[in-house]
């Protein structure tokens, strides 16, 4: 039962009647027992099994293309071939690429891990010990902000819009201030909000004064393949652009095949400067003898070349697509009049932002959670949790089926107006 | 051509005709232009068709004995069901018990990463800017040492004997100074030396009073499941003994399936008390949305059960067996008589530990080096890469052929003569 009647517009009187509309939607959703899940940005099943050939690879076949042994020890760098493949996709030279494990959360943990007991390649000591502070472009991925509070790095947030950070806040504060020592950033479909960082942005954050001089951006180019609509975006030659500016260590590059082939049993890469890479690897050399070579092996085999792999995301869009305008139908026919919500239309990725009215995202997440449905907590997508404004839930269309998220999205528009209602009556 | 005389018997005439005739053998040997290596313990490609069926596994069926799908993301504990499998062989219950990644090597390192920048659980807090020391007991494993070398932990050398390390040294030291906060320790097998921890000696580590409220054994199970002649040694119950000691947290244990299956693509495990697990969970989950499960159910489908590593195992035996057997011979035909080295007889694992004549270590592997025979570098087993007397040389037989490992260790036995020859000609 959509509400027709902008909230802001409304006396007292319809006010408490909507509310009543509300209350009444709410009860009936309740009575439902639903055991719904709108957490976490995961493929469907239907998803995975695009890449079902990937479960009896490689096969007898266990040689890399130049005639390595996959199965035993050794080649720390991953394989050549995989990263070819990615490299093309990102725009990386294979010599700047690594292929690692199954999780690229991992290889940043591990940076950032770096940085604190040895310093990174252009640091004067460990920045253990030290005050460091990170910018966080919020909304933004909470997994990173995780690993940097874990660390007790301080983490200020910067505005996102829909072409990258706010450049004019990011500017300054790093000329500013030497304990900025790195950046989030997911430049293409954000998490959340879809922003696509443009190349003034890209070339911006490559080539502006900082006053540390070992500051890195984190680039988790986790989407870079992942498009929804129309033309997937080029991968901006961030490397490129930073050696350009004088400055090639500062971008660290990031993607994974998380959301390519298996979530859990993916390949992860790692972009970066020469100097960057010798770093890393001397460090990385103390832990592994090397990442699962044959899981890059049977990814190699299974995408073919750079074209296999669009043709691949060919498929996850049109899985994907559907689910994503079945949200932003259900927001605009249950919320679009009432005015007090607004909601990404993202052109890739794994999310919709929604910014419910400014105080009520908590109650509403709580609403919907007492009705079976479950959203991630507040404030999850900024630093410490704290969403300063209580406006910001972050929407996964992905793991649901479709009938599934119809009924999910429709309990959430219902808790939403019922938290506005309640919300503006107490004002 | 066999020396059958005691060089410490012989006058320096005798020794001079001694040095002649290991130089000409010597020259005999660098004629050969030979390319042999001995340096790691790789399992051979034999070893590696073993398992064969992995390539294709796990087939249709991704789904694990619960039902979850290993295809997604999560599961951070890994699989219970290939827990259950190498818990058995461990003697670890199943819920003390995680399978990882493909590497034990990266949850030492990570163990040591947390312990440094938040302390262990029974820290006061973290490692990081104090004084951390590590026993080691040597000859041990280099990638051991290197961890702990390279944050800058002191690391401690203590004999090792048949049995273990040298119990009145370690209680000793581990009683009277706090700055010792772990050891290492590879319990079954040792590498390189074959050692195997008695039960007296491992009641003793996790009941030893110890300065360090936060001291830790690294137990590495790396060959837990390795004889080479004779039934295995049964896992001792490391945790369950640390429990009755009244010290559950003391040991970390580790094993994986890097010289069961394959090398670069296997399964780690990391066994520890529940208020370590807790803990190292709450750090890991920064870091990774869980490990590979889809290799972890091709390792639990390949396998079976605990029989079937076991049988799995005795196949490993046939393949490396002979090759033990062949190194012991070419050392006692060739050096037995001249008394100018000594050399482990190992019931297990992958080494054998050569101690050459004191002061002469580095020159024989420089010698081989010289003939294309590559050996591990002089003082790789221990800490800081000084062996004290210049006399360990670690043999790794498994990767080449019969064939070659006959050359290899002939050509090993002839430098190991020539440099006693001369070294003792030089007293």
């Amino acid at each position: 039962m959509p509400s027709q009647t902008q909230f802001g517009l409304m006396n007292r009187d319809e006010l408490g009647a909507e509310l009543d509309r509300q209350r009444e939607n709410y009860a009936r959703l309740r009575d439902e027992k639903l055991v719904l899940d709108l957490t976490r940005g995961k493929p469907s099943p239907e998803q995975l099994d695009l890449s079902a050939a990937l479960l009896t690879l490689p096969g007898e076949n266990y040689r890399a293309a130049d005639g390595l042994d996959t199965r035993n020890y050794g080649g720390v760098t991953g394989l050549p071939e995989l990263r070819a493949i990615f490299g093309e996709l990102l725009g990386i030279p294979v010599s700047n690429l690594l292929a690692g494990g199954n999780a690229s959360l991992e290889i940043m943990h591990d940076l950032i891990v770096f940085s604190l007991l040895h310093g990174n390649s252009d640091s004067a000591g460990p920045w253990a010990g030290e005050t460091v502070k990170f910018l966080c472009p919020s909304p933004g991925y909470d997994r990173h902000f995780a690993i940097t509070q874990s660390f007790g790095i301080e983490m200020i947030p910067v505005p996102i819009l829909p072409d990258g950070p706010d450049m004019a806040v990011v500017t300054e504060l790093v000329a500013s201030d030497p304990a900025i020592r790195g950046m989030w950033a997911v430049p293409a479909y954000s998490n959340p909000t879809g922003a696509v960082y443009s190349e003034e942005v890209t070339r911006g954050l490559v080539s502006m004064p900082t006053a540390a001089p070992d500051f890195r951006i984190f680039w988790d180019n986790a989407y870079a393949v992942h498009p929804l609509v129309g033309e997937t975006v080029p991968a901006l030659d961030v490397l490129g652009m930073a050696a350009e500016a004088g400055n090639p260590n500062r971008p660290y590059v990031f993607a994974s095949t998380s959301k390519i082939t298996f979530a859990g049993a993916g390949v992860a890469f790692f972009g970066a400067s020469a100097d960057n890479l010798a770093w890393y690897q001397r460090n990385i050399a103390k832990k592994t003898i090397g990442p699962d070579k044959v899981n890059q092996l049977r990814h190699a085999q299974f995408f073919g070349d750079a074209d296999g792999v669009r043709a691949h995301m060919e498929k996850h869009r049109e899985i994907l697509a559907p689910k994503f305008a079945l949200v932003l139908q259900i927001l605009e026919d249950r919320l679009g009049a009432s005015k007090v919500a607004s909601w990404t239309d993202p052109k890739g990725g794994y999310f919709i932002s929604l910014d419910v009215l400014d105080g009520t995202a908590r109650r509403v997440i709580e609403l919907a959670k007492e009705a079976g449905i479950a959203l991630t907590a507040a404030g999850s997508a900024f630093p410490y949790g704290a969403d300063p404004d209580d406006r910001n839930i972050r929407i996964a269309p992905s793991f649901p089926s479709s009938g599934e998220l119809e009924v999910a999205m429709d309990g959430v528009a219902t808790c939403v107006l019922y938290a506005a209602a309640e919300s503006l009556l107490t004002r």
